[in-house]
């Protein structure tokens, strides 16, 4: 296990600032007056390719040797980290394998091939995607960059606590959306060095809440198939993320799912933002924790902005 | 009829400065690719009372006498003017009354509410609008605000192109949408002073082109009730837009309802914004225009974010 130091995430700055957006931090008089807080909502929905994953994804991309990158980069994602890494693999020029199940949305496979990926379909269960990938990665060479539980695309993350430290005066507080742990862990690395006063608290779907609970029993919890409007909250955390979770963090607070698609319709509704439900938790959190963060300066990490415009979850049934 | 000054526009500016917020200007890479021009989005659905109307309704409110002020304004719309002027009013702490149908939304009403307006609910018919307003005009002595035919209000909304100026390197083109015209007359009192090399662009719903089709007439043409689904374009021009229109406009382009339901779907998941169909129009205009706009450094200006979240219009029928 290589856990990435701050020295990774400054270099990791400098790295990926020419494919990156530094993204704006918004405020709403609404919402501070209505959870007592003076909330920041840092917005990685306006990043490019639609979320803070292509902060990482450009770390690993732009961090390899022409030799090895010439051979291109290869994941499995049905998500944000899929496009984050044909994004950066097509702005650095070099081949990037995507393995996704069959049944992704078109338009998420048709964004991937936009920005010059290629993918190969799975079927949608771990077994066939692990035996797809293990013959795609032997075929092409290609280096793999897991989702999260990588050191580069941990230091890549990090960078967006660092900016949204910048962009405020002083914090109490960070709240994220934990799935595997990447953003959380990239908010560990940067703010134990820069601000370790400030307290950091992961935000998870109650039906998901495999992190909350790891959290409590003191080693990694892993569910097999949750299910939630969150969906790139799915993931379970891995050894490296854990490190930080475990280390870090100061709670992990849950939401239900009609807390979730609230608050998402909350932010559209007041902040005039389009964002994913995953993004909606920490929100929801506080919402529903009003004495944790009143009176408090809080950072809320806005994730990503990919979502299915005719599947909008307060209009499902 | 009272034309306002750019010293009117520059004194709104002063005027209205604390109680507005300087809203950003976004860009797109992908619409940039896509038009062949580059592209300055003024997001006016981050504004205060969400829409550019209340920079005209704050000019208004804040530039009465105190004697006047004391007994209130007065308006009937069912849209953001209502809105706009109910903030305006309760930010300086007198009464607003607003005359609405009992038809408008209820998310509309409650808003007025929130902000402290006094609504008085009339058919939604010309004839009883009127003979309403009459009565509360009468009874509460309070100021008439029109939504634009109003010297403050255009000189109030002339303020937004002085800030996108400021914002971007020098512009070729700024499209606005017109409705009764008052953004566009205020684009139209400020560009023509600070940067009369800028051709000035209005774009109309097809279904509601009676400011084209006045344009091209050389005097109003006013349509009875238009229906589309840009429903804050449905008003006709009045003398003092009309002046602005013909004056300093270059031309007025149209779009059909696919076009600008489809331009609107784009600008959400493009660029991650909440924004209303009315908005729309001007990038439904470009994308059909190319060669008015190609190579050019065009401001486009995004009017109003207040949308009906349970109605989007690509989930219609």
């Amino acid at each position: 296990m290589q856990i990435p130091t701050f020295d990774d995430a400054t270099a990791a700055r400098e790295r990926i600032a020419p494919y990156i957006h530094r993204t704006p931090v918004l405020t709403s008089s609404y919402l501070n007056e209505r959870t007592g807080a003076q909330l920041f909502f840092k917005c990685e929905n306006f990043q490019k390719a639609g979320a803070f994953k292509v902060r990482g994804a450009s770390n690993a991309v732009f961090g390899l040797p022409e030799e090895i990158a010439q051979k291109g980069v290869a994941t499995h994602s049905s998500g944000n980290h899929a496009l984050s890494l044909s994004y950066a693999a097509g702005r650095r020029g070099i081949p990037c394998y995507v393995v996704m199940p069959r049944t992704a949305p078109q338009a998420k496979k048709d964004a991937v091939i936009g920005y010059g990926g290629t993918i190969t379909e799975c079927e949608p269960s771990t077994s066939s995607r692990e035996e797809v990938f293990a013959q795609v990665h032997a075929r092409t060479g290609a280096d793999f960059v897991h989702p999260y539980n990588d050191p580069r695309v941990i230091a890549g993350q990090a960078t967006c606590s660092m900016e949204l430290l910048e962009q405020t005066d002083g914090l109490d507080a960070v709240v994220a959306p934990i799935g595997g742990g990447g953003m959380i862990s990239g908010t560990c690395l940067s703010l134990s060095t820069l601000a370790p006063e400030v307290a950091i608290y992961a935000a998870e779907p109650e039906q998901a809440d495999d992190a909350a609970r790891s959290f409590r029993a003191g080693h990694i919890i892993a569910d097999d198939a949750p299910q939630t409007v969150a969906d790139g909250l799915k993931v379970p955390l891995k050894d490296l993320t854990w490190h930080f979770v475990k280390t870090h963090v100061s709670d992990i607070l849950t939401a239900s799912e009609e807390e979730i698609i609230a608050a998402m319709k909350l932010i559209w509704q007041r902040m005039k933002i389009v964002m994913e439900p995953s993004s909606a938790v920490p929100l929801a959190t506080i919402l529903k924790n009003p004495d944790v963060f009143a009176g408090k300066r809080v950072g809320v990490i806005i994730t990503g902005g990919n979502v299915d415009l005719d599947k909008l979850p307060w209009m499902q049934g």
